[in-house]
Parts: structure tokens; C-alpha cells; sequence
């Protein structure tokens, strides 16, 4: 059980910059994510993809957006939960909110930020009826240990970068599998030139094999896949025979168990008071793509405007002890000695 | 007279932001600032100050910033109306708005965005009844050209950076004033460390004298001042005789015209709509520091936020033409053209 003053659910951009704004209020903030990573939409979706309306940044990628924004949060290091999900979210006696996460960790907040984005990532699935028992056995959505790969027929599910590059880490393995086939309904795969470079020399080595067609139905034998049939614009069915089946068709957004929480919502959004971001639950907020108002826009740039304005009404609520102004990082001796600065702020910033 | 989709008042941050947004928009604008520079605030009061919650940005100067959000819009080559103020605004019976500004030029816009911070700044008077008379005889808040000064006795009111620098420019001319005084209420100076080095050297060489005392009154011949009357905590006042006084305390930021325009007001700021920072005024939008709205914090990176819902609400308004959605300069094409990008947005980024 972790006491925290502030719970942040997500670690996207608005999550990140929730933990600057608050460390600014002298609020210390725990984030929980269900990616392995920090950057949520930023980081596993554009990571390499440039984006130009960051105000005062002509132009960065979005994983060079997500080490600045985790740069700026560093001086009030807050405490990260990754690869978990929070599942619950129930009510305390004494108004704090309990939160309990996909790996069993629980936390006691005083208040809670939802900077969920639109939803969890989740890898796509593959939908075909009856296929989803596999999982935990042959059929997976991330590479499995390269000892489970060695020596068997490995099938890839895909035709985007994730896909493409499972193939090229698969094949480069000590000990590689006994055959590569990716599937995909055509010839023709995206990734960057240098993976795609990658893979014709794979191809025009025999290492890797591409099937064409759509899966429609598999065969099995037992709890284990031994075959994907694939369906093709012209001719019969074709079966592929396989050892190990990955699926790697990207990630799709999933609201979970945030829909359960008894929050009001409009179009799969959270509804927030404009002024402040706060729901209808006290002590709950919602900033960034995750929530609603009248003329909301689901820009990056509005998330940190939101975050910002939840930050000072959480420390409005949570702090009797100081009034809550405007300070600014250019001038206030308080805020310098929060960011770690020299006393005039301006001698040795950390960079 | 320029006919005009937007002309933005302000060429601060807030601004210079609205016209990148409206560009995105396809909406051309004009920007009108008192200051001779675009940056505002920014540059004129924390021009080599760290500022460290631009978001995604850990620490930069004012200046920095600026220049940064000048690089943004220039894709969209904004018309930039330097040194003037915006002194009216009035409808015209096509909806369109009517600005006349201090230097005569007069510009038909079918939006108005008033960006104006603060308010105008101007230099902060010395206040002595009478004294304003003087103004373009011998009394001066720049420093005049050289040749004005050569031989003079120059008086320098202030403390701050700007008045020191102003000692230190004249005792480096060519032909220097023949004396140069600051006058300051204590022997005591803010600058920065290496001009006040620079200062304790021109002291101690006697080509600096340093007056303490509060001014209160002056002397005069005609058209001319000959000399400041100089209180002082203890004993009578003392004279300090001049050929040009120059007051150098710094910038006072004054609303100005903006406050006679109709525009409904609470707390010396303009009441906006949240939703889309509209004003009473249809078509004219406030944004940045000048705006007020329930929850409003006085910080750059609210008036982004600002600057873009202002934006998409003027381009509801202004396009018949086009439904007008949110889209990503990550991945629309359309912003990708705008932005002067090649035609995937990745490769050949401006920068």
C-alpha cells in the first residue's frame, strides 16, 4: 500500500507534465501506466514521427517531446508504476481514493488524475471465433524468448514496423527459428527504409518467407495452434503450418475499467468543470485527451494547459497551510528551490 | 488601408502563437505591437531570464522563446506593424472591424485577436509636476544619439540594468559626455555582475559620479532643464546640475485604448468565453494575460491553449468553405503543405 498525495493514472505526455505542475505545487505524485514505457500515444504510436505545434517547438518527434517532458518532471521524481493497470478505483472514509492496479499494488490518494489519453494500449487482436484460447500457449501478441523460438516455425501476423521488425529480431537470434513466414493480405510492408532493407536481404536469403492472404481459421491439435488458414481475393484456402503464432497488427486504444467508475461521460469522454478539470467525484481530475468541455480541442498543447489548471485546484483542496498564487518560474525563489536551482535561479539552471 | 482575414493585437508570445495557430487555420494575419521587437514581456523584461515551465521545454530564456515562436509562424510570414499602437477599433456595417493605429495605419479585419499582455509598455515617468514639458526638449527616456551627449552633462535616473547600462554605453562613446551622474535613491545597483564591475571601474576612474537622493523638483531656462532638486532622508535638498536627464526605471505596462472599446471588463481584464476566448465582440477574441475567464491563471502556456481555441472558433466563423475538424500536424497532409513540409511530413522537416 503506497500513501500518496496525488495519483496520476497514465504517463503520456499530460501525465508527465501533471507531475511537473504539481511538483510546482509541492504535490508528490505517483504515476501508474499500463505501457512498459513512459510517452503513452507519443511514445508507441509517433516516437520517430516529427510534430510542429508544440508552442515554442517548431518542430520534435515525439519520443524527443517525452524525454524533454520527463526532464522537466526529474526534480520531483515521481514515482512510476509501469505495465499496470489501474483496475479499481473505490472511495475512502476518509474522502482519499483507493486505487488498486493489474500487478496488485494499491494505493491510498488524496487525489487522482486521470491522464489516460484515449484509453490503455492494447496489441490488435486477430479476430477470428475461438482463436483467443491459445494465448499462454503458442499464440502471442509480443516476441516471445528467443529458446521458445529456436528451431520452430514462427508465423508473424502483420505489415506494419511492429511486424516487420519481430521478423528481423527473430531472425538475427542465436539460435533462430526453423522458418520465418510473415502474413499479410499483400506484398507490399511499411516500416522504415532501413528495416525494409533489412528484410528483402532476409528474403533474398530464404530466411524469411511472406504468405499472402487474409487468416480466416486455424487448426489445432489439442491446446496447441498447428495451422493458420489464410483466404485469398482468387483460389481456395491455403493453410500455413506453424509452431508459434505472433500477431502483431499494432495497438488499439481501450477505455477498460475507467468506464466503470461512475464518472459522467460524453462520447466515451470524461466530463470535467473547464475551470479547474475536476469531475464530478471530488479530488478526481481529468486532463488530456481523456476528457470533455465545451470547445475541448485533443491537442497535446491543450493538455498541459488542462494539467495546469487541475494542479492549482488540487493544491487549492489538499494545502491549507499555503495560499495558492500565481508564481513564476522566471522570478519566485520558491519555485527555484523546488526545480533544485541556484538561489537567484538564474546562475546554474540544470539543464 | 490593408484588409485583413485577422489582425492580432500583441506580438508577445501569445501573439506571435495566434498566428501560427491561425495559419494552421489558412487564416492570414496581421500583428500590430507598441514595441519596436516582437516577444513582448518576453523580451522586454526577462529577455536573458530562464524560464522553466514551457512545457516540454525544461528551461530557455525569454529571448529564446521568442525566437522559437517566430520560427513556428513563419510558415505563415505574419505582417508585422512595429512601434505602433493600436488607438481604435470600431464595427463596420459588413461585420468587418475598423483599427486605426498611432502611426495612421488603418487595417479593415474580419477577426481581431487582442494579444495584449498586460497592456502597452512605455517607460516608467519620473513623477514631478511640470517635468513631462521637457519631453523631446532635454528630457529623454532612451538614450539620445551620441552627438546629442558629447561634451554634456548627462544625469541618469534609475537603479536597475537599464539605467546602468545606459551609463556604460555613454561613458563608451567615441566623444563621451563631459560628466556622467546616476542618480539613485541608495548606493546601491541591480545589473548583472560583469555590468556592475563595469561600473565600479568608470566609479573609480571618476568618469562616473553616483547622486543619492530622491528627485523633487528641477530648475529650468525656457524650454530647458538645468538641474534636478535631490531630497534626502537626513539634511536639506541638494541641486544636480544637467544638460540632458535621462530616466531610465524601467517599463510600466499601461492598458491604454483597449480599456475605451466597449469590451466588458472584471479586474482590469477582458471577459472571454472559455470555450473560445470570444469576447462580447463578435469576431474579436482576447488571449494571453489580457483575457479573464473562471479558473484563468496568468501563465504562457494558458495563452497557448487560449490562442488556439481562439483560433478554430474565428475559423468556424470566417470558412464557409471548409468543416472545420481537428487534425494532427503529425499526420495531415493539409498542415504538412501549410508548414512548407514535404508531402509525408517526416523527411524534409523546416527547422
Amino acid at each position: 500500500m503506497i500513501e500518496t498525495d496525488a495519483l496520476i493514472v497514465g504517463a503520456g505526455p499530460a501525465g508527465l507534465f501533471q507531475a511537473f505542475q504539481l511538483g510546482l505545487q509541492e504535490i508528490r505524485a505517483h504515476i501508474v501506466d499500463v505501457l512498459p514505457h513512459v510517452g503513452g500515444q507519443c511514445a508507441a504510436l509517433y516516437a520517430d514521427k516529427p510534430i510542429y505545434d508544440i508552442p515554442g517547438v517548431p518542430a520534435c518527434t515525439g519520443r524527443e517531446l517525452v524525454a524533454a517532458l520527463q526532464q522537466q518532471a526529474e526534480p520531483f521524481a515521481p514515482g512510476l508504476h509501469l505495465g499496470q493497470e489501474v483496475t479499481a478505483l473505490a472511495a475512502e472514509p476518509d474522502g482519499r481514493w483507493r486505487l488498486v492496479t493489474s500487478s496488485g499494488q494499491a494505493f491510498l490518494a488524496r487525489s487522482v488524475f486521470i491522464a489516460a489519453g484515449i484509453g490503455a494500449f492494447e496489441p490488435r487482436r486477430l479476430r477470428i471465433d475461438g482463436l483467443a484460447r491459445f494465448e499462454g500457449a503458442n499464440l502471442h501478441h509480443h516476441l516471445p524468448d528467443a529458446a521458445l523460438l529456436a528451431g520452430r516455425a514462427l508465423a508473424i501476423v502483420g505489415g506494419g514496423e511492429d511486424a516487420v521488425a519481430a521478423a528481423l529480431q527473430a531472425a538475427r537470434a542465436a539460435a533462430p527459428p526453423s522458418s520465418i513466414t510473415l502474413v499479410h493480405r499483400k506484398d507490399a510492408f511499411e516500416a522504415d527504409a532501413r528495416d525494409l532493407a533489412a528484410l528483402q536481404a532476409l528474403r533474398d536469403a530464404g530466411r524469411v518467407q511472406v504468405a499472402i492472404g487474409q487468416p480466416t481459421g486455424f487448426g489445432a491439435d489439442g491446446d496447441r495452434l498447428t495451422h493458420l488458414v489464410l483466404s485469398h481475393a482468387e483460389g481456395p484456402d491455403t493453410r500455413l503450418a506453424l509452431d508459434r503464432l505472433l500477431v502483431r497488427q499494432g495497438l488499439s486504444p481501450r477505455l477498460g475499467a475507467l468506464a466503470g467508475w461512475g464518472l459522467a461521460m460524453e462520447r466515451k469522454q470524461l466530463v470535467v468543470d473547464p475551470a479547474s478539470c475536476a469531475t464530478a467525484l471530488p479530488g478526481v481530475y481529468a486532463v488530456g485527451d481523456v476528457n470533455h468541455y465545451p470547445g475541448k480541442k485533443k491537442l497535446i498543447l491543450c493538455a498541459f494547459h488542462e494539467a495546469t489548471l487541475a494542479a492549482y485546484d488540487a493544491a487549492e483542496r489538499l494545502q491549507t497551510a499555503r495560499k495558492v498564487v500565481v508564481e513564476y518560474t522566471t522570478t519566485s525563489t520558491r519555485l527555484h528551490r523546488l526545480l533544485g536551482l541556484a538561489a537567484d535561479g538564474g546562475t546554474a539552471p540544470r539543464r
